[in-house]
């Protein structure tokens, strides 16, 4: 038999190893995944602080070719909250640490997008990447570094300390990646202008390697509430959790561990599911046995009593938002916007908005167009994948809407939650959990009725027209044949019949119109 | 300014957190992918020790439900080479631990896979895991573990050591999760179908539920070689792997570096690429510095004339095999199978096959039906994310091949690789590495430009088909008419006259009896 060897890696060699599956797979997709991750660590970093975004992108060529792969500079400068010294050297060089493993709804959820960001970099072009930081203090902090990959740690190169004079705060990241900019570009513009878009409060300059500026101004000042972390809702917290908040619980009993650790549970509650699982209300949180965890996390999942997850740690786009956002990028004829009712997964709360847009300046498809958004950033690769594809393309029977494809149909969705269940690293996908595919049939289901409703409308005035048509046609003829066949010189009036048709003015005028243009074409011929 | 906190935390912690992203996702998708990571490390642990894989898997439920989301009882047995004890505990209860992280051809690619389904099962079900495992010797060892997840250890709760009279080889793996088979069945018995026909000398057997028996007997009892160990190449190798490879070389010149230490570079390549580098011939390999190494991998990506990559490490199912196989699913009537030369991405090299069939068994839709292997594993999940699916729906123009949709078109690719670049933990889409896409896109080209002169002929034969209806359909009229016309009372025989048309004698039956049903429906009414 073949001698079989065994070895384990870190999690940076791993990453290193498989940077596909962080969504590093091309020099095009790896150059749009650097800008992402880095973007939406500063939109982080200035909303824990309740700060007005302010981001500068800035990316430039370094290379001779005019276009394709080559090596680029990337520069992203934030307002955010800054990063502690001690902290920028393992932020940003040292896979799974990170400030972003708390209960409350963020952009980035692995604390590895930066640092993965500049780890491509390092392995395309072998140069140490620069941070520069202060948190307002009277110091910043300028680190360069490079990732010891084997290690996962990171190895400083320089550490050098600077006079704070203007009181500057925010972030700066600085590095090189093998990137092609001209096979990304159309959804690295998508990208700012979709991100904007859901982040109105946010001012985002980008700076292209051709020296062209994007620049999208914030539209308002006010900064939603910094999401806050909260405890978490007991639908289906499962035994590691449970057994972790157990092992740290300062709680004396086992009622009072349940609703001190928990939300939405008092007394009541917490009695009824401690007699479910058949647990001691004064039993001590720390002394329950294996299979009691087991029982009382089942006794959870059977109860089916609890309250709705607080939203409050929740940060939704918002009806009105997410109304003005679509009707500025597509224009429609028909528009519905849902919010749902937050719903929980696994303990995490979330909640679901919808938009579903018909006619104007959406393109008539065979497909639905489908913008998605998580967490306020648009999620541009993998739609196929995604959870919201999947109920919009096979979970709703359109026809039975009076949808007919080709049809210029677009669907935005938007979800939120302290964790997304992203498919991949690279965060591209949503996992389709089955509870968040019932909130998206729900609120898809809700539009597409106001839709049909719409559509029937559109339908019904279209045959009123096409009869108005008719009607506009020949009534002016008949009328005057009568006349001439009764010897009067002027036709009867025919507005009075036409109104008692249900046909108001405006219409009569625009059919008359096209009645007397189809006419002259007639007497022309 | 709100205080940040920072943590690390383990991979194994970081997978119970992101579960999705190892395909972990709704009790269906976790049955499917528990049973495919170990059915998969079962096929890999009989191929390397060349031996014909016998699995059987065996799926219990442990509830009273009779059908939807309950307790299962997984068990997957195989006659593969085994683990050795020492091994056990780390192998089944680490992430990132494994045996898999050589250069070499096979399924499982994470250390990953396995860990992750008794993880799983220990979040749903908090009960552990047992795996009972003989390398052939005189003891069979089992071991009852979970997964310290924050610590990413195991704890071993027993480990027994038994006699091995028989002298068993294999291992076994047993363990409880929460599924849903009623919602997964049909991918699990489409997987287990396809991965034995990508695997004819497997022997695969599978118990469900309900006691019924799904069982793929082997075809041959060849087993092809198992996949080799090789070099890397040198195409694609980036630095990190580079400075790793200089770390341990023992080699006392860069030019004996380079030839020792890639595949495909001889002493005249090893000579131009270190000019090109301008790197001392002579240079110790371990003084390199940052700078050398940079314009050692830049040197290697600007030669471009290195030979093909050794395909000996991969084991493609070969022309004849898959052949056979979509012979054996489609019964197409047009088939055209394609195996491309050996490429390399990043150093890997990698082989793409593929079968385009058209017609026969395939059902008539509007898009292609695609099937998926990697490695000889079916990817059946996120089947529009993955390269292939790009290749196939974008790249090629259908249109100028004749094909008009809705079209009975199938294509099957497999992917073969010592690394195939998957975008997820779940081994379900590969990446669009650039190098991969043009492999595909040649491969079908081929394969398409078979198909248009197939459906060129058919077209021809269509047309004289339809030209010989009418000649049919009105030749014996006209011969009858003007038989009575010329008063004579049998028509003259019109047969010659169809021959000299081009058109054979089971042409002018088929197309006899079509006039004369026709004939015979008109004189019916």
């Amino acid at each position: 038999m073949p001698e079989v060897r065994f070895e384990k890696i870190s999690p940076a060699d791993f990453f290193y190893r498989n940077r596909d599956i962080a969504g590093f797979s091309s020099p095009a997709r790896s150059l749009y995944m650097s800008i992402r991750e880095l973007v939406e660590n500063s939109l982080d970093a200035a909303e824990v602080g309740k700060i007005t975004p302010s981001i500068i992108v800035e990316l430039s060529c370094e290379g001779n070719s005019d276009e394709g792969v080559d090596i680029y500079r990337l520069k992203v400068e934030d307002n955010g909250i800054g990063v502690a010294p001690e902290h920028i050297p393992k932020a940003f060089a040292t896979v799974f640490y990170g400030s972003k493993y708390g209960y409350k709804q963020s952009r980035g959820t692995f604390g590895l997008g930066g640092t993965m960001a500049l780890l491509y970099g390092q392995i395309t072009t072998n140069r140490p990447a620069t941070v520069i930081s202060s948190t307002g203090g009277k110091e910043i902090h300028r680190f360069v570094l490079m990732i010891d990959i084997v290690k996962n740690e990171p190895k400083v190169f320089e550490h050098e300390v600077i006079e704070n004079k203007n009181r500057w705060r925010g972030t700066i990241v600085e590095f090189h990646l093998e990137a092609d900019y001209s096979a990304s570009k159309a959804k690295i513009i998508q990208y700012f202008a979709h991100t904007a878009m859901a982040n109105p409060y946010a001012s985002i300059m980008f700076i292209d390697p051709k020296g062209r500026l994007y620049y999208y101004p914030r539209v308002t000042t006010e900064v939603p509430e910094p999401p806050k972390e909260a405890l978490p809702h007991p639908v289906g917290v499962d035994v590691e959790t449970m057994s972790r908040l157990l092992a740290t619980a300062r709680d004396r009993s086992m009622l009072s561990f349940l609703m001190n650790n928990f939300q939405k549970v008092g007394e009541k509650t917490a009695r009824e599911v401690l007699q479910l699982a058949e647990i001691p209300e004064d039993k001590n949180p720390r002394k329950l046995s294996h299979e009691e965890v087991t029982r009382l996390v089942d006794a959870i999942k059977r109860y089916g009593k609890f309250r709705a997850p607080d939203p409050s740690s929740l940060s939704p786009i918002g009806k009105n938002l997410l109304e003005v956002g679509i009707r500025n990028m597509l224009n429609p004829d028909f528009l519905y916007v849902v919010q749902r009712p937050p719903s929980s997964y696994s303990g995490y709360p979330f909640v679901v908005e919808v938009g579903l847009a018909y006619g104007g300046s959406i393109p008539v498809s065979d497909t639905i167009q489908l913008y998605r958004f998580a967490n306020k950033i648009p999620l541009l690769y993998d739609e196929r994948a995604d959870v919201s594809w999947k109920v919009a393309s096979e979970r709703i029977d359109w026809s039975t809407y009076k949808v007919r494809f080709p049809a210029p149909i677009a669907i935005v969705t938007h979800i939120c939650s302290p964790k997304i269940p992203y498919k991949t690293v690279g965060k591209e996908a949503i996992a389709d959990r089955p509870e968040i595919e019932r909130e998206l049939v729900a609120a898809l289901r809700e539009a597409a009725r106001a839709l049909r409703l719409y559509l029937s409308k559109v339908e019904k005035r279209e045959i009123a027209k096409r009869k108005l048509d008719i009607y506009a046609r020949y009534l002016p003829l008949i009328a005057k044949y009568s006349a001439e066949l009764a010897d009067r010189k002027k036709p009867p009036s025919i507005d009075k019949l036409l109104k008692s048709l249900g046909i108001d003015e405006k219409m009569v005028e625009e059919a008359k119109k096209k009645a007397l243009e189809k006419l002259q074409e007639l007497y022309a011929e």
